[in-house]
Order: C-alpha cells, then structure tokens, then sequence
C-alpha cells in the first residue's frame, strides 16, 4: 500500500461510503491463468480431442444457459400476470363489498395496503436474506466483468430471492420494470451451469470440471448476461454488444460467437413457451413506426432530464447509505413508496378528467388494461359524490387515458405511448403523468427491493417525447410528417434511458431490436449520443454514480489521460510479501494470518530476482492438504495434489483460521515451485501508469509484479492502485484507500 | 530465426507460395505505443484540454471517413448503372443494325466484346498499375488490421484504381459484386483522412499530426472498414460488428462508438445522395419475408457448397500463383473469363424456354430488368431461326426468366429471388443457372480484377435456396407455409454466404440489417453456423485461404490448442543482434545493412540487462538527422530532434542505403537513451506459447523480448515465431520460413 495513504486510511469512520474512497474490502478475480506446473502438465497430457471435447461443452453449456434464462425471463412474466390479476380480483371484490359501507377511501386504503404488501414481501427476503439482490443487479455484473469479485452476487440464492423479488416489486405496483433483474438472473444461471455444481445446495454433478476457475467462469457470465438482455428486451445482438460493452478487455472471437448463441437461444425459449401460455404464435415484430421525422430539439432536454434523475438519486442514496441501512427501515421505506405510489396514482385517476374513446381492438391487446378500466368505471360510477362525477365518470365504450398510463404494467404502458394514434392522450394527463412518474421512479430506483429502471427510464422519456410531439404538431399548422406523436414517444424514450444510464452502442442496437425496425438506428444512435454527452457535462451514469457510491475499485477502459508522468515506482505498493521457494509453513501461516498484508498474492523469489507468483487461495489449499517437504518424504503414498483439489476448493477458499497448523508442522518447510505461477507478468519501475493500466486491462491481471533493472522485486501493482487514479476538475486525483 | 529452420528456408524455390510457407517479407505494424522519453514529454506537456481537442478531432475524423465512404459508394453505384445503361443502349443499336446481315452471332460477338473491353481496362489498371488493388481487398484489410503491414494496400493510387477498377468489372457483366471493394474504400478512405496529409500527392494539410502512428491509423483504418460495410448493405451495426470480429484484440468502448458512428454517417450519406440521385426518399427496409418457416434441411449442403466453391477456388488459385504471374497473362485471362460469361449467359437465354409473365409492378421495381427484357424479346423475335423459335420467343408481356437472371446486376437478381412471388421461376432454369454461375464465380474469384465475392455468393445461394424451395412445396401437398420460396432463397443466400467466407457473427448482423427484419435473426444465425461448422470441417473461409497462400504470417485469435508444451525458448529467435545504450554510429549502419538480421526492432542493454527496445525506423531518423553526441557537443545550435521529425517520415522510412553517412561520421557515438522504448515488455523463457500469444495479440506487439532470470536477452519472439505454428491433421505442425 501507499505510504501516505496509510494513516488516511483509517480515520474516515464518520462517513463509510464515499465516492471520495476506494474501499479495500472488495477482492479482485483472477482473469488470467495461474501457468503452474499442474495446469501445465494437465494441458500437455489433454489430446487434441480433449480440446474438441471442451470446446463443445462450452457450446452446451451456452445453449442451457440461454436456456434457462429464457424459462426464468417466462416465469417471471406469467408470474407478474397472475399475481396482478389476482390483485384486481381481489379489490374488485371488496369495492362490490363495501360500496354500501365506505367508498371510495377504503378501496384506497385496500389498494395501497395490498401493494405494500406485495412489496412488503420483496423487501423483507431482500433486505434479510440476500442484500445482494436488491436493485438492478446490472452495476454488480459490470463490477464482477470488469474483475471485482462482489459478494454472494453470483449465487443460487441471490437468484432465487432476485426472482421472487421483482415479482413482489412489479405486481406491488412500483415504478420499475423487469429487465435489469434479468440480466442479473442471466448471470447467476451462467454461474450455476457452468461449475456443474451448486455449493449452495452441497451438490456437485462432477461435470464441467475443467471451468472451475475466474477465467472460464466470467466467460459465461458475460454469456449469461447477454441472454439476459436478449430475453428482456428480445434483443440478441443488443444482448451481445451489451456484455462486450461492459466486460470490454476480453474479447475473442469464439467467444462472442458462443454469446449470442446463448442469447438466441434465450429469446427463441421465451418466445417459444409465451406464445405457447398465450395460445397465440409469437411475434417479435412490432408494427408501425415507420417514418423519421423530426426529433432532434427535445434531445438535450432528455438528457438534461436523466442528468437530474441521476443527481436526485444520488443524493438520495446517500441519504440512504447514512440513515437506511437497517434491513428494518429498508422494508418500510419500500412499503411506504408502495403506498405512495398507489396513493399519488390513484389521486391522479381521481382528479383527472381525461376520458378517451375505447378503440374497437383495444379490448384484445390490453385485457389487463380493460380490467382497470372496468374497474375504474365501476369505482368512479358506484362511489363518488355528486360534484366531481363529471370529472370522473367515463361513459361506456370511452376510458380514463390517466388509469391508462398508471395501471398498466409499465412495458404495457411504454407500448400504448408509441403505438397509440395521435389523440389518445391529452397534454395535461400527459404532463401530471410525466412530473409524478418522474419523482416515483427516482424515488423507487435503490430502494431494498429487486427492480429495474430501464423500464420506467423508458416511460417517462416516451411519455415525455408524445407530449413534446403533441405540443409541436398543436403549433405547426402542417402537421402532416409530423402527425404521429408515437415516433417522438419513442425518441423520448432512448433519449431518456440514455441519459440516465448511458449506454450508447448496445441501447441503440436494443431499441432497434426491440421496435423490430432498422429504419430508427441513425435518429435512436444520434439521441442517445447526445444525451450521453449533455448527462456526461453533468454528472456519471446511474450506474456508475452506484458503483462509486459503492466505493468499488472499477477499473475504467483506459487510465486517465494526463496520466503519463506517474509511473509503476509511484503507483505500486511496496514493500511486498515475497517468500522463497522452499519456505518454512511458520512464516506462511504468520504472513496468511496478518490482514494488513492483504494482497492475495506473494511474489516468489530466488535468492532475490522474481521467479514466480503464488496466491493466498493456493497457499490455504497447500496447507489444507499438509503438502510439506518432510510429510512428503516420511509418507510416500501420499497422494500428489491435483489441480482437481484447487478446483474442488474455487471458489469457496477457507480462512486460514479454520485451518489447524499444529507447532511441529509450523517448523517443517513447503515447497511452493510446482504450484506457483513461475512467469508473472512483470514491468520495470520506470513504466508509466497508461502503459501499466493497458498491461493490466488487456489481460484482466490482478497482480502485476514491478522489477528493477535486476528482476529484483520492488513492488506490486493491484486493482486498487490502478482505480485510484481519475480525472476530476483540477486534473488528476487521487482517491483514498478505506478498509470498510 | 530458428536454427533448425534456416537450411529449410532457402531451399523452397520451385513452389514460390505455399500455404506450407511463411513469408518473411512481410512486416508488421506496430501495434504498441513506443513510449520513449520524446513522447512522454509530449504526453506530459499536453494539458487536459489538449486531450479533449484530440478526442473531438477524432470524432470529427470519423465523421469525415464516413461521409466519403458513403460518397464514393454513391459514385460507384451511379457509374455502374450509367455504364451499363450506355453498353445495353449500345448493343440494341447493333442489335437493329445487323438484323438483316448476321443475325444472332453479331450481336453476340459484339456484347461478349463490350464486356471484354469493360473488363480488359479494369484488368489493365489492376495489373499494371496497382496489383494491390485486385480482389476484394478483405483479405488485405485483415492483414492490416491483424498487424501485418501488406505493401500499399492504404494507398490513393489503390483507392483509385480500386474504384475504377470495380466499376468496369460490374459493368463488364463479371459474376462480381461491388460491397468487397467498397469495404478496402473506407480502409484507405480512413487511412488518408486521419494522416492529414497525402504522401502520393506530396500534399501535407499540417493536421492530425498526432495520429500519425500506426496504433491511431489502426482504429481509424476499423472504423473505414467499418464504414464500408456499412455503405455496402446498408448495415451499420453489421459494420461495426465485422471490424470488430477482424481487428479483434483492439476492442475499446470510445473507439467502437466511433466506428459506429462512422457506419452511421457512410450509411446515412449514401442514402442520402442516392435519393437525391434517384428523385425518391431513401428506404432501408425491404418488405416481405415475415415468417419463420422450415429451412434447416439444406443449410448443410450449402455449407458443402461453400467449401467446393472454396476448395476449387483454391486449386484455381495455386494454378494461378504457378502460371499466371504476368500481367499480360492475367488481362488476357480476364478478358476471356468477361467473354465466357457472356457467351455462356447468351446461351443459357437461348436455350432456355422459361417465359414468365411480366407482373404490373415490376416495371417500376426493375427499369434495367426491363431494358434486358425488351433488348431479349427483340433479339428473339427477330434473328433467331425458325424451329427454335418456340422455345426462345416470350409473347409481349412476358419475360425470359432466364434473362432476368443473368443480365440484372447481381444485386437486383438476389432482390428478386427474395421477393418475386412463387412461381416466378421454373426449377429447370434455376438449376442451370445456379451450375452455371457456381462455377463463372468460382473461376472470377482471383482474378486480376477488384471484385468482391459477397454478392455472387448470396446469388448462388438464393437461386440454390428457392430452388431447393420449390422442390419442397412440390413434394409436400399442403404447402401453406411452406409456400414462399422467397424465404428459402434469403437462408440459401445466407449459408452459401457464411460457407464461402464464414464470419458468422458480423454476417448474421449484417443480413439481418439488410433485409430490414430482426424476426430473421435466430434462423439466420443456426444457418450460418452450420454451414461455417460443416465448411470447416473441409477447408477454411475463403479470405483465410487467400492469406495463407501469400504465406502472410497472420495470427490467429488464440495459440493452438496444444501448444502449450512449447515455451518462449523454443518459439524465440536467437541471438538477438543488441545495441548499447550509446553505440557507434558505423556499428548500426553495418547492422541495418545487413539484411539477415532483419527484425525491424533491436533491443538495448546495459551492460547485459535488457533497458529499451528501438526500431530500425527510429534508427533511420536519427541517422538521416545524423544524431550523434560528438555533433550535439560541437554544434550546440542543432536542433534537438522532436517527435515530428519520426512523424514527418512515418509511413514511408527512407532504405538505409540513401543515406549517406562519411567515414568520419562512422566513428561518431549515437545515444540511443532519449528514443528508444526504455520500458518493452519482456517474458520469461520458461513461459509457455498460449502465455506469449496471448501478451503479444492482446497488446499489439511487434516485438517481444525473452529475458533470463538476470533480466539478460535471450531471444526476440516476432509475429513470424508465433504464426508458425498451426493445428494440422497430425496434431502440431510448424511452417517453414522463407525469405520470399
């Protein structure tokens, strides 16, 4: 570690996350291969059948894991359906109940109530048996591509909560969608496939053996993320520029191939079991949209508008952070935004006077949609007082546009904003929509409960872009190319999304995939531009505001620009922890038992030039499994150790507490050399920081050894010493280290 | 070089090039930044600001790569209607002027004669002119973007020519099409623009000084290909996607929005002036093809087909590299293929009796269609003997289906197999036509002329797809959904497409995008990978083959498979001629000299330990400025050498024999310290060869340096030790070098 920073480190106790520090609690991944003598020999004795052999299961385990993302993407949906319907059900019951006792207020309350419920329920697995679940998941899976291993985010577990979750959050009405929660499933599928095993549930199908370490695993990951985008937006290819855009430095050509494999697959599954729920063939195309038309002027104001969605919420996470991080709290707060939301929605329905006309097809797409309005109507006739009954009533055959919007499911809702015929909707609904929507979403977005924000970005940017196309046609008298107020929804919508998470090549693609036309690929591209570059002026990416927040050490493409006058002699730390090749298990245990020394890794040296790398989970396997010289030669049938047993222990390493060191065994000697890495990558300490950070980057290091002109070690470059780094307003900074 | 390899790399003098062969005259580019202390300066001199002006220009850069890829698509595409409008027009003049005299032969002879002309100037300015510019230029591009520095492929003169050059082999009737060439436009269109300056023209514009290396010209040269893709299908993420897929190892967030970006604006500025050009609004989408359908059945022969195609094209191609080496040869040869396809087109109209009645519509769709229509009707009706009068006349209102075939431009016929309504063709025709032009592509291929291979290919694959659908239906009685060949002609197109050159990924994108409808995604997709699998299990892609039969030393995405008992020791070339960190000027004028040291990069050491790495271009600067310490110290007004002067001579280093260096000046001292790279990267010997490819690819490198445990040189591992080795039939198998 840095010297100076040292004494830093320690005293920020006041304020635990801090996007001022880079915390040190999170460990690294190991993206590039331990070359030892075990793995060596192991890939000289495979044949090249063996090879042929890997190579397809790789392709299997791809096609299983699209797969069964595409089953959880269905599950998921006919779940929400479900859970909603028996929602309405209920109520509707009740309002029939108790039109003679109460009205309208004990509909509310039972609304509200029952939403809270729902959510109560996604809050309360959330915030007490896997914290990890909460949110999107999609900052996690950018951390665990990018090479920091985040806790518990790739376990069964955090699937099985993540999934229940977001059901609980969609069908308790809460401004958020389904699709970041997705990709996270993705992920974890792509976790749990590959290993052929589950450490969860104690059951090891001794298959895929072979990709049990950080290399392979994050290649299906990226996979497994991908099939996620591709079943939540029917989005391959968007699906694959997704994971490369997020997990850039390992590209290969095999694999992107074997990625969007897996994403075809998992939109093809989804599809496939839909259309079969449904009982109609499915159908990936929408239709309409067909023109350009003008877009550009409310592009800005897009982007200005995700820049303060980003800035709100990131004030309110800190907020969060300091005062919210009792899982008790966490499930009120989430049980209040649900009852808000109903509250503020069903108000907004109460004072709105904005009936439409029922289209003739309407009944057919929107059978969710025709639920609320009979609802509504039923409501609104049975229940309210004289005077606003012309406000609120809607006669047969005509429906309130404001119920429209908020009780649909908001992919429902996004879907009418583009495809409704101009006319469906009036400004002002509109506008109330929009500010309401608006502060609910950022209000729900970081909230303890598993939910996405792609959905409700896209909502309000398409409720916005129709009221701009509405306010524009009102003032062009001409209004010809400019009549379908749709086409704006939808530019408003990528603008929208693109401001707050900023994504521009793989959203784009998304979008284009997700309407079905290629035509919108130039005006959609140049929207999301723009609006990345106004957000960018402003403030980060929502994304990447949670991962700071969250004080990971990110690692970004390349390193900050002006960079070039620091070197690997400033920005390593030293001194390191080396040992010797034969080294005593006393001084293995001490070093692996001191927390300060924590850089998982132990350059090897011989007598003092660097012969080699050896890392702390190799060395608990040593010690776990007693490979001393002196057992070695007083027990000959022990059994060598295997890289199966490496592979048995990955990724669950044991603390080196739990291992018992008896006082004879501290005095006997380990002999590192057939386990250790013995060609690290290593670079002299006159090597300036960009050139370290490509090194670092273009092969997902974790540990870089720097050498004197002697091969001497003089230091080691981590993660943390490479994120540091970053470019504020004067120039570069540096960010402090904290141990939380 | 390897010992044992030396006395094999004279030898080899009957067989020029072989696929058993690496080419040692090749160079590479540097793909790695040679941070030495003139450029750390600069780097540190440059203030933030400066960093955000050299991002802007290279956006603008892109931009500009764009708009004049676009453009020249746009001009190529109106010279080739032009130029075919002025032969028919030409023909039919001849056609009525020689009824009464010759008949049917004249007019033969006087077409096969047009298009032999056509063709022989194409032929002309390609072998005589510039070489470089024949073929598709694809195989060329991925050299360039792999690392290997193919001579004059970035050339105006190659733009040129290869503009000119397609133009007449289009127009010339050759079965060619025009999107290969197209893609080498953008490559040299990018490399021109971001260099600021024209090296052929003696035209320096003082700008872009900054991107005048070979990292920076690289992504500019993927975002011209990228750009060219784009403009050739209308596909901008296929663009993308193919650069990508190419210049794999590059990948960079910034850089691929900036490829995107390009693909954007080429694609948009052909529309653009097309419809300007065309007096109609530009359309991206076609219509039809909405359904899946049955299509896997001859996904696998078309995958068969694609390696005949290849494998024949690759017996053509020895038999060329053998025989047909001078230019004349090679003219003559193209204008005898121009005369066969002709004559062999003529007769299979002739005998052909497949008339079709002409549809309402498609005297719109197809104005060219129609000339060949009425030009055929005509000849038909007039010359043509009595007793085959039956079969040759089509009644007014007919058309020759054969015709529409042949004498489209390949692009219009591969339109209407997809689109024209069942029944348009008769199995017999199809049949002919898909022999027939199997085998004038596969013998067009390879030629001295520039032509890409995309379009004939997707023709051979849609005529074999329908054909194979209308077979279908025939045998099945309820062919509902089977009904539309149309469909089956685009999946035939994809696979015979994806046998020929197999590049699944960027290919599955780019037909998506081109036909306009995602729904097509999965099925193209599993088509393109079967075929791609069923191909290579008999030879490679088409592109690939090309590259090995130049012996360019090309390397692949990942080492073989079973390579890793070889290790750095064995792969390195030894010994490595050093300099010293102040070294005698005669000494590094006698190494440069020497030709059998001719590994462009010599490492310095001081005294053994390897301290910096310099080029042999930076040694011709520094010798042409005549840097050395006895002149620094008498003349202290010299100017100090800056980074601009090695700028000012990049691309085109001056040979070491024009300079001229005295007696005297021989003795004199150079320090290398201040422009060597005083951090290369360096490897272990005892790393394994997945180990040192995987470094060398993922960073671009040139030169890699083996080092002993005392950080002393051992070898050098060039690109040409890499590319070695390969995975043959009898497992590992290591190609011999030649100098030729």
């Amino acid at each position: 570690m840095h010297p100076s920073l040292l004494q830093d480190a320690g005293c920020p106790k006041e304020i635990p996350h801090n996007e001022k520090l880079l915390s040190l609690k999170y460990e690294s991944l190991d993206y590039d291969n331990s070359e030892n003598q075990l793995f060596l020999e192991e890939e000289r004795r495979m044949s090249f059948l063996g090879f042929k052999c890997l190579e397809i299961s790789r392709w299997v385990i791809c096609g299983l894991i699209g797969f069964l993302t595409g089953l959880i993407a269905c599950c998921i949906d006919i779940a929400v359906e479900n859970l909603a319907g028996v929602k309405y059900f209920v109520v509707k019951q009740n309002i029939e109940k108790f039109t003679e006792v109460g009205g309208l207020s004990i509909s509310l309350i039972l609304w509200a109530v029952l939403n809270a419920a729902f959510v109560m329920v996604g809050a309360v697995i959330v915030a007490f048996f896997e914290p990890g679940a909460a949110g999107s998941g999609i900052p996690q899976i950018k951390c665990y591509l990018n090479g920091v291993k985040i806790p518990r985010v790739v376990r069964l577990k955090t699937l099985v909560v993540k999934v229940c979750g977001v059901i609980c959050s969609v069908a308790g009405g809460l401004a958020v969608g389904k699709e970041g929660p997705m990709i996270h499933s993705g992920a974890v599928v792509a976790a749990g496939v590959s290993q052929g095993r589950s450490t969860s549930l104690k059951k090891d199908f001794k298959i895929f053996e072979y990709f049990r370490r950080d290399t392979e695993k994050r290649d299906f990951v990226s996979a497994g993320a991908a099939a996620g985008v591709s079943a939540a937006f029917g989005a391959p290819v968007g699906g694959v520029l997704f994971s490369l855009e997020e997990g850039a430095s390992f590209w290969n050509q095999m694999l992107t191939w074997r990625i969007f494999f897996a994403s075809m697959i998992s939109t093809f599954t989804l599809n496939f079991f839909l259309s079969i729920y449904n009982k109609k063939p499915g159908d990936l195309s929408s239709p309409g949209l067909i023109n350009f038309g003008r877009f550009e002027s409310d592009v800005s104001v897009c982007g200005l508008l995700g820049a303060l969605f980003n800035i709100l919420n990131y004030w309110l996470t800190i907020f969060r952070i300091r005062y919210v991080h009792q899982p008790c709290l966490q499930v009120m707060e989430a049980m209040l935004v649900a009852a808000v939301t109903a509250t503020v929605s069903f108000a907004m329905i109460y004072f709105s006077n904005d009936c439409q006309p029922l289209g003739p097809d309407q009944s057919e797409d929107y059978p969710l949609q025709l639920v609320h309005i009979c609802l509504f109507i039923f409501l609104v006739g049975l229940l309210v007082p004289t005077s606003i009954v012309k406000h609120l009533f809607c006669a047969d055959g005509e429906y309130n546009s404001m119920a429209t919007a908020f009780f649909n499911t908001p992919e429902r809702s996004v879907r009418s904003l583009f495809h409704n015929p101009p006319g469906s909707y009036n400004p002002l609904t509109l506008s109330l929509f929009t500010l309401t929507y608006f502060f609910l979403a950022c209000w729900t977005y970081g909230l303890t409960v598993s939910a996405g924000v792609f959905i409700p970005s896209l909502l309000i940017g398409a409720a916005w872009g129709r009221l701009f196309g509405i306010l524009l046609a009102s003032i062009t008298p001409d209004g010809s190319i400019w009549a379908d107020p749709g086409k704006y929804a939808l530019i408003g919508a990528a603008a929208q999304l693109g401001g707050i998470v900023r994504m521009t090549l793989s959203l784009t693609v998304i979008m284009v995939e997700a309407t079905g036309n290629v035509t919108y690929g130039l005006p959609i591209m140049l929207v999301l531009l723009t609006a990345k570059i106004v957000g960018d002026y402003f403030v980060e990416g929502l994304y990447d505001i949670h991962i700071k927040l969250q004080s990971v050490p990110f690692l970004h493409l390349e390193a900050p620009a002006t960079s070039h006058w620091l070197t690997a002699r400033e920005v390593m730390s030293a001194p390191v922890t080396c040992f010797n090749r034969i080294e005593k298990v006393g001084t293995i245990v001490d070093v692996l038992s001191n927390t300060s020394t924590n850089h998982n890794g132990f350059p090897v040296v011989v007598p003092v030039a660097v012969c080699g790398l050896i890392l702390r989970s190799q060395l608990i396997v040593l010690l776990k499994h007693k490979v001393f010289v002196e057992l070695a030669r007083s027990r000959l049938t022990q059994r060598k150790l295997q890289l199966k047993d490496f592979r048995d222990a990955y990724p669950r390493f044991p603390p080196i507490q739990s291992i018992h060191i008896s006082q004879d065994e501290r005095e006997c000697m380990m002999d590192l050399t057939e386990f250790m890495n013995p060609t690290p990558y290593t670079v002299p300490q006159e090597t300036s920081l960009p050139r370290v950070f490509k090194l670092f980057r273009a092969l997902g290091l974790r540990h870089l050894v720097v050498v004197d002109s002697e091969n001497r070690v003089v230091g080691l470059v981590t993660r943390k010493d490479l994120a540091r780094y970053h470019l504020g307003k004067h120039g570069l900074e540096e960010m402090q280290l904290a141990q939380t």
